[in-house]
């Protein structure tokens, strides 16, 4: 099944229109109508080489809604006309211990991933930025009815992304919570723990966003630019979570936590870190690290949003501004998230 | 009160007898007459200064076990004739967060240090090098009968160090802990989570000791200076409790960790360290620190102990062995605390 996508022919040139070839629909296998696919600042690092060679031409996207529309013969939790999606992976071994606890993202034998991995089957995995894609059944989620799907899918990565580490870490009623950066991930992170019940600060750059991050969630707001945001705030968060990759002082964020205190970084940035051991000593604080979540979690996290109305704050681009919108957020200019309609890939 | 004790009468000169004075019984005081007190690392990194400067002369000594002689109008807690230690502090605020919830060593106001510090009375405190200590009743914690004077003075400073972070992080049944260094904290670390009922691997330099480890409750040793080890024990752990102060490959480390495993530092390198986040995110682990252990944590891990039957392994000095066994505590030549019989001191 040859279908229409957009896909990087190499780490420095834009990317562009392609037909790809989709596997036979097999067994435990669902085809899916992709409706839309999210931009997420990590296909742009893929596709351009940062984290390591890949194999073009690569179709990129991790974030994909969209309906099902045929389902393989054992297929018994998804059916043709659900509306469905797909995150970060599409394949795990299943068997050891990371997968059975749920954690596939963790999978010792290694996730597979969505776009630019080596599926089970030995094909190549190409992403969402295309009309169709055929997906093993474990590793697609139920969107529920009640939220729009455009908005639903950068909940795919960028959601699960923060739902799980402030799942995790117990946000909710009497904690203070800081999200550090309001971007893609920085925004939902600031609606769900918001709808977790938990006190929100963010931390940015500047107070530019400021109007945008009150109006998210957030009860409090300040610039890190401001040397004062430290002296002002230290000891004061429960948790923090970390959604800027670029470099950071660690230290710094370190000494808002209060004892107990837990700094989560969902991003890396690709030098080493360094910190001091007494700013986690001085109040037994953690440095942390979370990476996506497992598919039970994810749906969880489907659900919840459901229910708590929340969905990305989104920019709905055709297939033709790609490349325009790659450039918009390296410059950090989106608010907050690019979302592809894929009809307009054909 | 003048009372016989050793001191450093300067960073670089080795410690000699002295007189020293010791307050009036207050009216929540208590008089100990200390029989022994342990030699900490820390008190050499104290006294020559290599933590900032310091009044001299400063008597050093934060593992205080002896007898009460006289209490204050006040105090009910404790009575002429108890076994009683004190640890690292002797004061703190008592109104803060972290006071009221029973972390007062994090006190926000800062807790008063046994030696070095300024109690709240204005005085210079003087350790546990001495024949005898005026302690606020709410820092003198009981020393159960059924464990041996002499062996439980450690427990004050060593084995709550360790006991707080094992206990904290679940360290138990189906538990795999790793200890780095098999010291004086270590050596405590791999007896008490033994007693927890955790699986327990020794990570040591060399395989010199391995024979102690195994004797000590540990399960498994391995040399860290074995480049098969980080590789044979990758994933491992649940929880690695790392007591050795000295400069560490931050990510070796953090690759031994299992799934949301977690690398506790007790001890602080002066200089800073580095590590890659990926380390942290790659498998949901982080990396924390924990110092000491509040008051009421301190009793329940002497309860511990003792029905544990666990103590220090201990060499027994006379007083004018303290500056040799400083030389021997900086070669790690010692199984495993030095600990001062103060009959020798007058």
């Amino acid at each position: 099944m040859r279908v229409h996508a957009y896909a990087a022919p190499g780490p420095s040139e834009p990317l562009a229109p392609t037909l790809i070839e989709r596997r036979e629909v097999g067994p435990n296998d669902v085809l899916i109508e992709i409706k839309y696919a999210g931009i997420c600042h990590s296909d742009i690092h893929t596709v351009r080489g940062d984290w390591g060679p890949q194999p073009y031409p690569l179709v990129p996207g991790h974030e994909i809604v969209g309906i099902v529309t045929e389902v393989g013969s054992e297929v018994t939790r998804h059916q043709a006309g659900d509306r469905v999606g797909v995150g970060c992976m599409v394949n795990a071994c299943r068997d050891c211990v990371n997968c059975r606890n749920g954690d596939e993202q963790y999978c010792l034998n290694g996730m597979v991933p969505t776009y630019g991995g080596v599926d089970r089957d030995g094909t190549v995995t190409q992403g969402g930025y295309a009309t169709h894609v055929v997906v093993d059944a474990d590793f697609v989620l139920s969107v529920p009815e009640g939220i729009d799907l455009a908005a639903a899918a950068p909940l795919l990565c960028a959601g699960i992304t923060t739902y799980s580490p402030l799942r995790r870490s117990g946000a909710g009623p009497g904690k203070k919570v800081a999200v550090v950066g309001l971007g893609g991930l920085g925004h939902l992170a600031v609606k769900i723990a918001h709808a977790l019940g938990a006190e929100v600060t963010v931390l940015s750059q500047s107070l530019k966003k400021q109007e945008d991050g009150l109006r998210l969630g957030a009860n409090h707001y300040h610039a890190t630019s401001d040397p004062d945001t430290f002296e002002q705030l230290a000891g004061r968060f429960d948790l923090i979570i970390n959604t800027v990759s670029a470099h950071i002082d660690v230290d710094a964020y370190l000494g808002l936590l209060a004892v107990d205190g837990t700094l989560v970084n969902v991003g890396a940035p690709a030098e080493p870190l360094t910190l001091n051991v007494f700013s986690l000593i001085g109040a037994r604080r953690s440095y942390a690290g979370s990476m996506i979540g497992g598919i039970r979690e994810t749906q969880e996290m489907l659900d919840f949003c459901t229910e708590h109305h929340i969905g990305a704050d989104i920019e709905l681009i055709s297939a033709d501004k790609i490349n325009d919108a790659y450039e918009r957020v390296l410059a950090s200019d989106v608010r907050y998230r690019f979302v592809i309609d894929t009809a307009t890939l054909g």
